[in-house]
């Protein structure tokens, strides 16, 4: 409590206003013993302030891993608990753990705690694997559940003394239960009684890097790429070291370094030896790189005429390449591959499957214990079909057809990462192949850096989705974590947010994308609320006064941005390439399904795309009890209404509203909760530093400014077809349609 | 030395070293009494250990603005002789002059200086201009040679107490003065009788901006662009003011935001209201903002079918965007233009002079208060001769020609940038048209950001250049100046090294090259060496034992790279298009002068390029006095023998060695002066916080792997042409010459 008196006390005199309630209030209760200390010597004040030179602003750098002083309330019962560190063993993860452990009590309990050789004293923290430590093997735990990764930390007594265990089969098993013991302390909870058993319930938690050679980040809308590759392998910048922090707080275990629209470069030589060199500093932090694959690397780095997976030399390059990546990096995770989608080379250019190609990279690093992760987002260059169905058309027919070491991966939903989406009609679809999912962290098409939009409830809806429609569990969460159709293999994949920005995800709450992401990965039967509230208290404060609100403005901002987007089950109507504001009339350039008409297909008549048997039957690649639901207008969740039906203007929607009124209504709920999240915001300006308060609200205000500029513009857009006012009490757009579509913007980032 | 104390134990226990000497020093003495005083409880040590949280890592961030505490011996008097403030007077500048002065007193003396009314005892620091502030209108001070940017500080007595003042004409130079006066203590300089007058030398002090609106540096090697325009104007990132403080503290009084390759896209209002943010910060530190025009931006965004500088749309155009630009930013600095030059189009696309596409835009801006800067750096599309002699050949037929308002920006050799050159001899030959000089302070020929290169000795090397060759004191500094001709304007450019980098500039060493470049615009006379101990005092320790041999190694690093990229004159032999390692064989492609053959013309019978009259007799170009030494081998400075003649392998130089023997000399003293470097750095450890030492020890380490990979390429390579054998006593290169044609960097960045 001294310590957040003095970080109150250094922050007023920095010219801040002191940053907490907590701080206040301590700094109230302890103000006169602190003077009574520190009137002994002026000088003493002098100094403190001297460390404001050292003071880094809150710039957001230290995530969700603060270790901010714990409340006064809270801080005599931790100290009891915890007053010493039993650490036997030593390897490079169980040296992470011990340290981060250190770091974290000295940020909570404000005292580096002291390590010991054995439990003298009660409020001991043992640590370590039954293997690395004598203690904890006496201590006889039941560990089988924890697997090769997780842990259990449990309150013993050990000599009388009552103690705290973490641990865990293997070291990074106790890495991750460091992680889950700060949290607890961090998250305010209580630690006399504790019992945590805890295991991932999937493989590979993987965060995929769309990060080029360059350092430009497709879909980056954080500064540039955190890999400073050319600097690499002799420059290690500590950031890695802190990002495997992060990584591992959330139990990420799987890192994909480069674009999936890949570049075969990163498979030569010089590129590998930096790969290792980053395979290095994350590897005691439990996670294992991967590397995108270009399917014509062979032709384009080995000088080879073809790179037909089953012609001889081309299976013999990748035997050979696959052999010279493990010599650099002996755990290399394996090959992410994007193939024959959106230009990108592959096995059906030489009138191979996609099985094919994967089973060719599969041999090739299977012997080495590698994966390869085959992306199931293709769709045909020629547009034969409704771009929806494409995916589903082309892996069906190959399900039971890849090798052990294949996984598919599948984004969440059928489209490309819209605001919503129905889940993808493959999950529940392919119950010999372990299907992956695939959920983007980075908001491509939410708002970019600047529009608070929460994701975890996103994600959990798709992973909550019924698949069957039959209410017997089967859920996409089911498949993915393999216990539907029994996968050995299992794993989830977030498009990562994070570069060069300070904060690392270009706006502090991004961050809550990331670590949601984590979390869920590691349980896709965890709660959004529940993540928002924990990621909250770590990240601001524990003060309920805060996270009421805040917690509740996390939740409801996914749907703002529906709102304001692309209400309705409309989809993919972003201004073209960038995808920065509204486009919803662009049309024409090179191909059909990368315009906004083909997705809306507004005329007089109605809006939507007809997705029924009447219309491209996407429905029907759902299981029945889903297809029946979807394909019935009345039926459908209405939020999905216009993804899979083309409505009239007038058509009666659930409020009693005729459409064209409900949309209008629905933009315009996006705008107002975009004010509201403002109000909020402002209110809790006194439980948050100033500097991550500000720009967060500076950001608050681009989102509203840019809600309504899509609410306007599409409004714009759409009231001609509709032929239809606007409907009374709601404001027109401000602009001409001639004006929205007048807006340009060539360099909006992550293009 | 208690904060000293403090900081060191809070330093130690956060796992690091105790990182000054100082720090150590004052440790132990005052170990005792902290102790003392610490031991009455010890939760104190533990708050203490707790800020640790806050203790931001020593990354570079704060430059040469550190302000920590000074060390003890100096403390006592300084803190006797500045006891208060005294600040009338309010303006953004003002505002900023107090706000620098108390947090820079805070961090060098430990406590918050009272600010009061009036003066009240000894010790007071009186800041003002005789308009805003009574008292220092009082004093009488003789304030005319400060001019409207200048300053004095001066030791007096005020009421009978000793005071300081620090005084200056406008507001902007308040700043500057409280600048200079934190730097003679941060330099630990005596307070007790301070008679300090300057003024600024050069008028306009300008950085260039090669910075794109995606972000992208062209030749940027410290990550992307700093200004992030698609979150402007809103979101305004802080760094912005710390851009700002950094530069006002040596003087930078402009700034061209955007690239000099151009893009229209600038000009028009999105952009417009962009830069008019920046602007607004950057104008209470006496920043300026220039835009780049690209000459044909009434075509590209002004919907007309030419740019001829003559047709009276064009110029009708430039007249309302200079109006438009003007209501966004009224006091906008003006244009900087290349044009005609590396495929820029430019007046000569009209059969137009620079003078006539110039003058436009001149007239455009003049009547706002406007300048145009415009690039001498020119060559032909066509090659017709020495690409050295183009832009001399051009521009002296114009000398005079040129509006008042115009300015001809001249780089400071012939060629561009390279470690080594003569300088331009259009400096001196242009008495009618003021000359801008032109530095680069990134370093595109120096070896990045990973070779520490101090570029002061380049700079120096440039400005005290005689350009007559008499002796008579007509130097480049004497043109840049304006003092030998007479020019009213006068300007200083230097392409910016800053970028995203938490560092700012790429490596630690590097920010000296942005400070000496603001200290030599300041004062063209200053000496690099100063100027080195000056920077080094405030970025580390005022510690004779760190300075002498630091400020060693950087006066000798820029010498260290020509000899290993480009001894005895050879220039331009790096690798084709980014510029990174060694190219001397690179030929072909589009134009013969982007060829290293075409610079450095080896054969068996000889190398360099012969520009005496018997080749392309660049050396006329220059006064009669340095032609005939440049033109004549046995006395031109040995440095640029290549530069301008074509000699005999075995020519003997001035050490009696062949030619090829000493260039291989000469290429392996570069490599030993690294080594030298290292060991340098190695030994000055302990005065170093370890994040610094740490970086600059690994960068150093590539640059010794690189500077061999230049001397051992280069050897490799000429050895062939020289027909002789590597002398004894010197290693062969490592490998073969096509090892070293075989090497590709395509994502080398800056390109």
């Amino acid at each position: 409590m001294l310590a957040s008196w003095i970080s109150a006390t250094v922050a007023a005199d920095c010219g801040q206003r002191p940053f907490t309630a907590k701080a206040v209030r301590s700094r109230t209760g302890w103000r006169s013993v602190a003077r009574a200390i520190l009137a002994r010597t002026a000088a003493m004040l002098a100094a403190l302030t001297a460390i404001c030179g050292y003071a880094a602003a809150e710039d957001g750098y230290d995530l969700w891993l603060r270790y901010e002083e714990v409340e006064t309330r809270s801080l005599e019962a931790y100290r009891n608990a915890v007053t010493h560190l039993v650490s036997e063993g030593n390897s490079p993860s169980l040296r992470a753990a011990r340290t981060e452990l250190g770091r974290g009590l000295r940020g909570l309990l404000g005292s580096d705690l002291p390590v010991t050789e054995g439990v003298a004293k009660p409020g001991a923290i043992v640590i370590g694997t039954p293997r690395s430590s004598p203690l904890v093997a006496g201590l006889g735990l039941d560990l089988q559940s924890a697997g090769s990764e997780g842990y259990v930390i449990r309150s013993v007594r050990i000599d009388g003394h009552p103690a705290t265990v973490i641990a865990a089969n293997e070291d990074i098993g106790v890495l991750y239960g460091v992680f889950h013991f700060l949290r607890l302390m961090q998250t305010a909870r209580p630690l006399e009684r504790v019992d945590v058993a805890e295991a991932p319930r999937v493989r590979l938690r993987m965060l995929n890097h769309w990060d080029n050679l360059d350092r430009h980040v497709e879909r980056g809308y954080a500064g540039a790429s955190v890999w400073d590759w050319h600097k690499l392998p002799d420059w290690l910048d500590p950031r890695y070291t802190d990002y495997a922090r992060a990584n591992a707080s959330v139990g990420i275990n799987a890192a994909s370094l480069t674009n999936v629209n890949a570049n075969a470069m990163s498979l030569t030589p010089l590129y590998l030896e930096k790969a290792a060199a980053l395979a290095n500093v994350l590897r005691p932090y439990g996670i294992r790189v991967f590397l995108t694959a270009r399917f014509s690397a062979p032709m384009e780095i080995g000088g080879l005429e073809t790179a037909d997976p089953l012609n001889a030399e081309v299976r013999r390059w990748w035997l050979d390449k696959a052999l010279e990546i493990y010599r650099h990096i002996p755990d290399f995770g394996g090959f992410l591959v994007k193939a024959n989608s959106e230009g990108q080379p592959g096995p059906q250019d030489y009138g191979r499957s996609h099985a094919e190609g994967a089973n060719m990279l599969a041999d090739a690093v299977g012997r080495h214990g590698g994966m390869v992760i085959w992306r199931a987002f293709v769709y045909s260059d020629e547009e034969p079909d409704d771009r929806a169905k494409q995916a589903y058309t082309e892996f069906v027919l190959l399900d039971g057809k890849f090798r052990d070491n294949v996984m598919v991966q599948v984004k969440n939903g059928p489209i490309d990462f819209q605001p919503r989406e129905p889940f993808h009609p493959l999950f529940g679809a392919m119950p010999e192949t372990p299907l992956m999912m695939e959920f983007q962290i980075t908001k491509e098409y939410l708002g970019f850096a600047t529009h608070l939009a929460y994701l975890a409830p996103l994600f959990e809806e798709t992973l909550r989705a019924d698949i069957r429609g039959e209410g017997d569990g089967a859920t996409v969460a089911s498949v993915v974590d393999g216990s539907l159709h029994g996968y050995v293999q299992t794993g989830m994949a977030g498009v990562s947010n994070i570069g060069t920005d300070r904060n690392w995800s270009g706006s502090h709450f991004d961050q809550a994308n990331w670590y949601a992401f984590g979390r869920l990965a590691w349980n896709p039967q965890l709660d959004s609320a529940a993540i928002a509230d924990e990621w909250l208290r770590m990240t601001f404060t524990n003060d309920d006064a805060f996270l009421e609100p805040v917690a509740d403005m996390m939740m409801s901002s996914r749907e703002a941005v529906v709102d304001y987007m692309t209400p309705l089950g409309l989809h993919h109507l972003m201004a073209r390439g960038h995808h920065y504001g509204p486009g919803p009339w662009v049309e024409g350039g090179p191909r059909a399904d990368w315009t906004s008409v083909y997705y809306h297909r507004a005329t007089e008549q109605g809006v939507g795309f007809d997705r029924t048997a009447s219309g491209s039957d996407a429905v029907s690649q759902y299981a029945p009890g889903i297809a029946a639901e979807f394909a019935d207008r009345e039926r459908i969740p209405e939020e999905l209404l216009l993804w899979f039906h083309h409505a009239p203007w007038n058509y009666r929607t659930r409020s009693g509203r005729p459409l064209w009124d409900e949309l209008v209504h629905r933009y315009t709920r996006g705008v107002e909760a975009v004010r509201g999240m403002r109000d909020t915001w402002e209110s809790v300006g006194k439980f948050v530093d100033p500097e991550r308060h500000e720009q967060t609200a500076v950001f608050l205000a681009i989102q509203e400014k840019e809600a309504k500029w899509w609410r306007d513009a599409s409004i714009a857009y759409f009231q001609p077809f509709s032929r239809r006012p606007v409907p009374d009490g709601f404001e027109p757009p401000a602009h001409s349609l001639d004006y929205y579509k007048s807006l340009s913007f060539p360099y909006a980032p992550g293009n």
